[in-house]
């Protein structure tokens, strides 16, 4: 195999393209092929943030997503779709390897918080030599856009998916830990419910697009209707603090 | 109040001094004043990630805890004495912005997840304009360098310091998230033991100076001694995945 040949998860952060590390930067800049996802049809928002540090010689590879959620995550079919989009993806950037290329793979936030990037990942670091460069999480976006201290001391941090049951949530947020709920989009009043029934609404900011130019950041006791885009999050405080 | 008075909270990451961001740079270009944790008489772990990007013309601003881990949290004099010390610590920072100044507070990992600078952001962000700048945190580095999928999907993360009692690490442990154990140190045999109370001791991977040059990792299960620094971490995968 050609020395060069090198997978690489790159996080690119949560939006603002001034908080990619320098590590990313140089990664891009060294990336013979820069891969993305994006659900079809859609522009990808990794690509957006990382768009100024891309190299004119670099080859894009789309990996663009047969369904995002117009099924339910559970359902066989969806389940098929997914795994076998994953598959192929995989193979596409395996041919790439082959050739010796070092392939630089996008992911907003993190990659290996809840990015895309570890489908690829568990199918391929095995047999490629593999690097991962960490990114700013969106919740770290978020809790330095709100000014909120999330934790202190003995603290204990819980992230829950939007996706949870009611019941899980309510039980979650019921431990008075601070509490990020990440993936809100079409959740919202099912968690906007589930925070009421725990008794921690007014401890809970809303966060749309942090650290992007049209970000929205709100009590969300203050926000009146239930429309969020999927990369909203909802920051809970301890209990010491309010907003 | 001098227009350039400002206050910049930030993270400079797990230790790989390339892991800053782009605005964590260019913060640190335009301070007047850095100013940053260490143990009197220890150097600054901070500093050392951050100081090739510190300006010479910048004056440094040493805060120096009078006490660590020498007395209980519990304990009232170190109570007393450790808030005395952000108050003078505050007192110090607030006369540099008053005079106008630009003063950066650095902080290991991210400023408000577990970071000293909280206590200086609760003291000072509502009386002068305030910037947070997040950073890479630990755990971000450390699954990055292991390669782990930390979560996906409905995945719940738990992080739990290891400050907590061996029944409570128990409890939270048998939730069966994937979990992050932060502040180890001296915790590590309550750690090891709670692991394995909740039968979890396999998927657990210890990792010391994480993305430093001097970084270990290994699974927990193979490290055959109890001593392990305040800034290691144990970071358990979720029910499918093994190291």
């Amino acid at each position: 195999m050609n020395a060069a040949a090198r997978l690489i998860g790159i996080g690119v952060g949560p939006g603002d393209p001034e908080l990619l590390t320098l590590k990313a930067v140089r990664s891009l800049e060294n990336a013979d092929v820069v891969a993305w996802f994006a659900k079809s049809g859609n522009a990808s928002n990794a690509r957006n943030i990382a768009m100024r540090f891309l190299q004119p010689a670099a080859v894009e590879l789309p990996l663009l997503y047969p369904v995002t959620t117009e099924l339910s995550t559970k359902d066989p079919a969806y389940q098929e779709m997914i795994q076998g989009f994953f598959d192929e993806s995989a193979a596409r950037i395996a041919d790439h390897l082959l050739a010796g290329r070092t392939v630089a793979v996008l992911s907003e936030g993190d990659p290996l918080f809840f990015g895309s990037y570890m489908h690829i990942h568990v199918r391929l670091s095995k047999r490629f030599p593999t690097d991962v460069v960490p990114g700013i999480t969106a919740m770290s976006g978020c809790w330095s856009a709100a000014g909120l201290p999330i934790t202190q001391g003995d603290d204990v941090l819980t992230v829950v998916p939007g996706t949870l049951s009611r019941d899980e949530l309510v039980r979650r947020l019921r431990q008075n830990d601070p509490t990020v709920v990440m993936k809100i989009g079409r959740n919202l009043p099912k968690v906007r419910r589930a925070l009421i029934d725990a008794g921690r609404l007014d401890s809970a900011i809303y966060v749309e697009r942090g650290t992007m130019q049209n970000q929205k950041l709100m009590p969300l006791a203050d926000k009146d209707d239930e429309r969020a885009p999927y990369f909203a999050l909802v920051l809970v405080g301890g209990q010491w603090w309010r907003p």
